[in-house]
C-alpha cells in the first residue's frame, strides 16, 4: 500500500468549515486505497494572536516559552482535523510533534529536524488510521518542545514523507499551483504542470509563497515528489520533481517580480580584503537581508559598493552604516528607493548562454532602465524602476513565450 | 527549604494583565525563601471557545481528540505565566502535564492521577527555578494526553503538593476565602479563618465553587493544608486542615443554599427489591443527578418515592420515566418545581444531636414549609419554596450565630 503525505496550511484550515472541507480532500485520497498522513499548520491567525498575547506580557519573551506557547496552535488544528475525519466516518488519530517522534536540535524558535522515530505513526497506519500530525514542531533530546521556524509545516510534511518512504507529498494551499507569473497581474500567466526542485527553489526564494524554500531543499535531497495544489479547487496542481518531462522544453519557466526595493551605494570604501565582510557582517547583525551586491573599483585602493535591500529596512540600514562609519571607513552613502526586481527562472538557462542577453534586449526595446543585475545558473534578476515593474514582467513573459498555449484548432 | 504550591484558576489568569498580577503573588512567596510550584488553568473562556470549535466540527467529538484540543488551553497559560515571571527577573520554566511527570489512567476526559514522577520538577527547583505546571492534564502509560475532568487544576495542585511534600497548597481565586454563607445575599456572612476537610467537602458539594470536592478529598487523604485566598486582595484566606482550632467552637460552620430545585414524586411503585435500583439506574443512564431521596411505603407492596433534581433536568427526567413506564411499573408521576435547598454544615454536629431540631424550629418560627429533608453526619439540608430560600438562609445564619463577631469595645 502506498503512502501519501498531505499538508494543509493555515488558510486551508482557518475555520471549522474549512477543516471539514480539507478533511474531505484527505478522504478522497484514502478512498484511492492509499495510507494518509496529514500535516497541518495553526488555524489562520492563531499564531499571530498568540504572539500578541506574549507581547503584552514581555517585549522579548524567552524562546523556549515562545515555542511552548506557539505549538498549541497546531495542536488545536490536529485535534479538530481528526474530529472532522471521524465525523465523516473514518478512523483517525492526532499526534503532536513529540508523539509523532519528530526529534530536533536543542534550539528554540528555529530548530532543524535531526531524526524521525516513525514507530508510532507506522503502528497507527497499520491499524488503518489516518494520522494527523502537528506541523512546525518537534521535541529535543531532553524532552523540550521546539519549533522549526518559518515554513516549518512544509518541512514537517516533506521530512515525514522522506522518513515514511511516501510515494508523494501534496501541499494544499490557496492557489491551484505554481504559475509562470503572478496571475493577479499578468493576464497570460499559465499554471505549470511541472517544475524541477531547483526552479521551485528560485521561485520560492523570489517570494512565490506556496512553499518554503527549506522544504524544497529537503524534498530535493530525499527526492520526494511534491505536488502544489488547491485545497478548494479539484484541478491538478504543479508537480515538483527531479526533472521536468511534462512541459515543452522551455528555457525560461517563469517570471517573478517584487517591488519595494532600495539600492544602497556606499562610496569611497578602502579596497581592502576586509571592508566587504565588515559591511555585510554589520548589516547581518542588524538582521538586514541584502540581495544583489555589486562592487566596482574606481581608483586604486578605492571601491564603490552597491547592494539592494527591501525598502522597509532602509532606516535600519542607514543607522547601521552611520553608527559604524569610523569602523567601515567610507566616504558617503547614497540611497535610491522606488525600485523593483524582475527575474526570469528556468533550468534550461544553464545550457543557453544567450538568455540574459535576450532578457536585456527585450527590456531595452521598451526603454526600461536596468539599475542592477544578478545572475545564477537558473535565474537572471534585473532591478528596474518600480513603475516599470509590471510592464517589464509582461514583456519578459511574452518574450519567453510563457503565455497560455494556443491549441491549434482542427 | 520549604515548598509552596500556588494554584491560579481561569479567572485569575484571564488576561495578560491578570497573569502579570498573579506572577507578582508568586514572587512574594518566592521572596519569603520558599520554593514555588505554580499550577494554572486555561485563561478565562479559552476552554469554552475550544469546545465551541469542536462542536462546529462534530456534535459528539471523540474524547481522546477532545483532550488533545482542551489541553492546549493550559499550555498557553503556562508559557505566558513563565514569561511573566521572567519579565520580573525570576528564572522560571513551564511544564506540560507530561513534562511534569503527571501520569494518569488510560481514560479520556475524566482520568485519575495514578503517579507523579517528580524528577523533572525537582531538578528545576534545585536550579532555583519557579516551575509552572499545566493543570487539568496528564499522560497515560502509552503516551496519550489525558485530562482530569472538571476541577482538574485543583486536583493537579493538591496532587503535586502531596508528591513534592509541599508545606502548603494555596488556591488563588476571585473570592477572599470561604464564607459562613454567600456574602452577596447574606449581609452578615463572615469569612471563616479555618475549616476541616469534611466541612469543605460539604460546602464544595453544595456549590461553593472555590475548590473542587475531588481536590479536597485528595488533600484530606494526604493531609495537605489548603489555603483558599484571593488573587487580587492581600488579606489572609481560609485554611482547610485536619482540625479547626482557630475558630470558636461553633457547631454549625455555615449555611449554603441553591435554587432551581424540583421535587419529583413517583406514585404507586411495586415495593420490590429492584424497583428503586431500576428507577435510579434509568436516571443515571440519562445523566440526571438525583440529590435527596425519600421513600415511603403506604400500603402493602405499594411504595411512593420522592426525589429532588435540578429543574433544568425536568424534561429529561420526565422523558426517561415516561419512556420506561412499563419496565418501572408505577402509577403516576408528580412534579413540584420552584423549590430551593438550604443546608447547614459543621463537623460539630456529629456530637450534637439537637442541631437538626434547632434548624427545623428556626424555620417553623417563620412559617417556612419544609418539603424534604436529608442529613449527613455534618450536614442537614431542607428543601423549601424558592421564594423563602434567602429568608430561610438568613434565619439559619442568625440562629446558629454565624454573623460577624462583635468585638466588645473597651
Amino acid at each position: 500500500m502506498s503512502l501519501t503525505v498531505l499538508k494543509f496550511g493555515g488558510t486551508s484550515v482557518g475555520t471549522a468549515e474549512k477543516i471539514l472541507h480539507a478533511a474531505k480532500r484527505v478522504i478522497e485520497e484514502k478512498k484511492k486505497g492509499n495510507d494518509c498522513v496529514v500535516v497541518v499548520s495553526a488555524m489562520g491567525k492563531t499564531t499571530d494572536q498568540l504572539l500578541d498575547l506574549a507581547e503584552e506580557i514581555s517585549p522579548k519573551p524567552d524562546k523556549r516559552e515562545l515555542d511552548m506557547l506557539l505549538t498549541t496552535g497546531e495542536q488545536i488544528t490536529i485535534a479538530l482535523f481528526s474530529m472532522a475525519l471521524q465525523q465523516e466516518g473514518y478512523t483517525a488519530v492526532s499526534l503532536t510533534g513529540w508523539q509523532a517522534g519528530i526529534q530536533t536540535e536543542a534550539i528554540f524558535g528555529n530548530a532543524r529536524i535531526t531524526k524521525i522515530n516513525t514507530k508510532r505513526i507506522e503502528n497507527e497506519l497499520s491499524n488503518g488510521k489516518i494520522v494527523v500530525v502537528a506541523g512546525f514542531q518537534g521535541i529535543t533530546e531532553t524532552g523540550e518542545i521546539s519549533t522549526l521556524g518559518r515554513g516549518g509545516s512544509d518541512t514537517t510534511a516533506v521530512a515525514l514523507a522522506a522518513a515514511l518512504n511516501a510515494e508523494k507529498c501534496q501541499i494544499f494551499t490557496d492557489v491551484t499551483g505554481v504559475f509562470t507569473s503572478d496571475p493577479r497581474y499578468i493576464k497570460d500567466a499559465r499554471k505549470l504542470s511541472g517544475l524541477t526542485y531547483d526552479e521551485m527553489l528560485e521561485f520560492a526564494n523570489l517570494g512565490a509563497g506556496v512553499i518554503h524554500p527549506r522544504a524544497v531543499e529537503f524534498a530535493k535531497n530525499y527526492r520526494i515528489p511534491l505536488e502544489i495544489r488547491s485545497s478548494i479547487e479539484q484541478e491538478e496542481g504543479t508537480i515538483i520533481g527531479e526533472e521536468n518531462k511534462m512541459e515543452e522544453n522551455l528555457i525560461v519557466r517563469g517570471v517573478a517580480f517584487e517591488d519595494d526595493i532600495t539600492k544602497v551605494t556606499v562610496l569611497g570604501l578602502p579596497n581592502s580584503y576586509t571592508s566587504l565582510s565588515t559591511i555585510f557582517t554589520t548589516l547581518a547583525r542588524h538582521n538586514i537581508n541584502v540581495d544583489i551586491i555589486i562592487q566596482s573599483t574606481t581608483e586604486e585602493n578605492i571601491a564603490n559598493l552597491s547592494f539592494s535591500i527591501k525598502t522597509g529596512d532602509l532606516e535600519d540600514t542607514y543607522a547601521a552604516l552611520e553608527n559604524n562609519k569610523t569602523a567601515l571607513n567610507y566616504d558617503s552613502i547614497q540611497f535610491e528607493s522606488g525600485l523593483a526586481k524582475v527575474s526570469i527562472v528556468g533550468s534550461g538557462m544553464i545550457s543557453n548562454p544567450g538568455v540574459a542577453a535576450q532578457m536585456f534586449e527585450a527590456l531595452a526595446t521598451d526603454q526600461i532602465p536596468i539599475k542592477m543585475v544578478s545572475t545564477s545558473e537558473i535565474k537572471v534578476s534585473a532591478v528596474v524602476p518600480a513603475g516599470a515593474m509590471l510592464t517589464a514582467a509582461e514583456i519578459l513573459h511574452r518574450a519567453f513565450k510563457l503565455g497560455k498555449v494556443e491549441h491549434p484548432s482542427a
